[in-house]
């Protein structure tokens, strides 16, 4: 990293810049945030058509930055350590935070050079599996938990401009003790990712005719399988030991489900358990589910009939919460379910009933 | 089963009637679409219940049928050989098929009985977690997979009109060999739900913490966790053999997930092949995916939004293939995915970005 020229001291406006450092996914998402914001962001990347894509979607500014007051590290997490630890020792009037998913060995590393006392760990829970800058939101940290983990050294200055940037950018900051913040990611996120891995791997030797019978409950489990496996294998090798926990529980499960597989009563516990962990997940910002109702929509696959149903539904009045289209891609026909406001549900079925749709509750 | 009183016989029509034994989602899907065929259907089920809702919904009629030509079972699978082979006895003149999710050891006995020429085991490829008559739909079988499980000992005439009903509904007939079928489904149905559920299992325990970090990759991931556990423990020990073998596989790639994790390099062969195996899933009809385009649109949560931007897509003229909505119930702001033909997504954009939209590709 070089020290601004001029040109770049001429840009700077009342608010001081930001260096985001790593412009995949969820760097170029940051980025996308705070210049909405009105926060002047200086970008870099090892890869210079990243910061291409990153500068043409509007993320920021390609040129070196002359005394960033934040630096946001978002770059592959077997390296974040090395760059959180440059950037501290480059930019001395910087906080430094990073985004990387696992936390405690991280911590562990930072805390043990110079200048901890500028760095706090972020975990913003967001992304997809997509990557890469194309694929950047600068919404899409709205409303989304962004864990914040300080190091015991942390000024309460650093932590209160991280905790700040989270608001700023419409998520809601969690503060958690490294240890503990690994040990949920394992859980909600790292442990599912394997789960989906594994259920996907065994479709790799079979026979076509097989695979022509995958309905949408298959699509739905290998989803996240599709993602960027040079990234997982850094995170889950990261957070190696509470995932290994976990999966020691999974373990555990499997071997019973094998053993009592030709029994049914035996296989009752873990269905049950299964769907009371599934009914635990919780609705927006970890609270109650709004009281919505569900209101189900036939639909053929003829040109424009998805179109023309939203269209009817847009002029009614009642307002889509959630929606969901129970079909393959090119399916012919599916079914598609609305998420209304409880109240407003009969009203819909009404409205779309009278208009000739096959619509029910 | 009783024979029809004379009130039924007044009914009778050209076509000859379809009795369907069980009111469940498949069955009171199967009947609905049989009737908007002009097919009549009767109705049975243990439930009283659920035959008056199958009624209400228009599947057809709860009188005593006189003569059926075609015999459906639609109920749970512990039941499924012996009320089949009632069927068959109480039914000279009916062809009887069965809609069981897994099929050699009900074939074995229904042809080890009397009268298992009249027999033909069927597997429509459709359902979803949602269970009873509310949720079913005539056009639930519409381009899916109808496997046909013909015994040894199966009339041509008995299997052609099995055959002839998928077509009517809208199915695509495909015959399997019952011990390749049950191999197939545990492949792409039976332990992709395991996997959901041993997923699901692991947040009985969790803190609330903790779970309040779940994103939409646990939600797919655990989605069909939700299922109803007592036809799963059915399924799942009638199919005993053929998800042990496959759940035997997921075990070895599991032991070496557990000691893989620590170094990358040996976790990159179980990622490779996972993200591998998901995208072997086919599209439409076990074909190619058509050449389909994404357009990415920024929503947020304000009444209407959703509404006036698929109104707005509705009057572009580009026709929607497929949609995604990537957030959670009730999230502020979200990524709306919309997929259309390939050369049609920057005319879209362009529509959509003119209109005050962020939309991109």
């Amino acid at each position: 990293m070089t020290s601004a020229g001029p040109d770049a001291d001429e840009r700077d406006g009342a608010l001081p810049p930001t260096l985001v450092v790593g412009c995949g996914l969820i760097g170029t998402s940051i980025a996308l945030a705070l210049q909405e914001q009105g926060i002047r962001v200086h970008l870099s990347d090892a890869d210079p058509e990243h910061v291409r894509v990153a500068v043409a979607r509007g993320a920021g500014l390609s040129e070196p930055v002359a005394d960033p007051a934040l630096v946001v590290v978002a770059v592959p997490p077997a390296i974040t350590s090395s760059v959180v630890q440059a950037a501290l020792q480059d930019w001395p009037g910087a906080v430094v935070t990073d985004v990387a998913s696992v936390k405690a060995d991280l911590l562990a590393a930072v805390q043990a050079g110079p200048h901890a006392e500028r760095y706090v760990g972020s975990h913003p829970m967001a992304g997809s599996e997509r990557s890469g800058p194309a694929a950047a939101s600068g919404q899409l940290f709205e409303g989304r938990p962004w864990v914040l983990v300080p190091t015991t050294v942390a000024t309460d200055a650093a932590v209160r401009l991280v905790e700040e940037v989270a608001v700023m950018l419409g998520a809601v900051p969690v503060t958690m003790d490294a240890r503990d913040h690994d040990a949920a990611v394992a859980l909600v996120s790292h442990v599912p990712q394997v789960m989906a891995t594994l259920a996907a791997a065994r479709l790799c030797a079979a026979p076509s005719a097989h695979l022509a019978l995958a309905g949408q409950g298959l699509r739905d489990v290998t989803r996240i399988a599709g993602s960027d496996p040079h990234l997982w294998r850094e995170i889950l090798s990261g957070n190696a030991t509470a995932v290994r926990d976990v999966l020691a529980s999974v373990r555990v499960d499997l071997d019973h489900v094998i053993d009592a597989l030709g029994s049914s009563d035996d296989l009752a516990g873990v269905l049950e358990a299964g769907r009371a962990g599934a009914g635990r997940i919780p609705g927006k910002h970890g609270g109650a589910r709004p009281d919505l109702g569900t209101v189900f929509v036939q639909i053929s696959d003829s040109p424009g009939a998805l179109s023309r149903l939203f269209a009817r539904v847009g002029t009614s009045g009642v307002n889509i919460e959630d929606l969901r289209i129970d079909h393959e891609l090119g399916r012919p026909v599916g079914l598609v379910e609305i998420a209304v406001l409880a109240d407003r549900a009969a009203e819909l079925v009404t409205v779309l009933t009278d208009d000739g749709w096959t619509a029910y509750q």
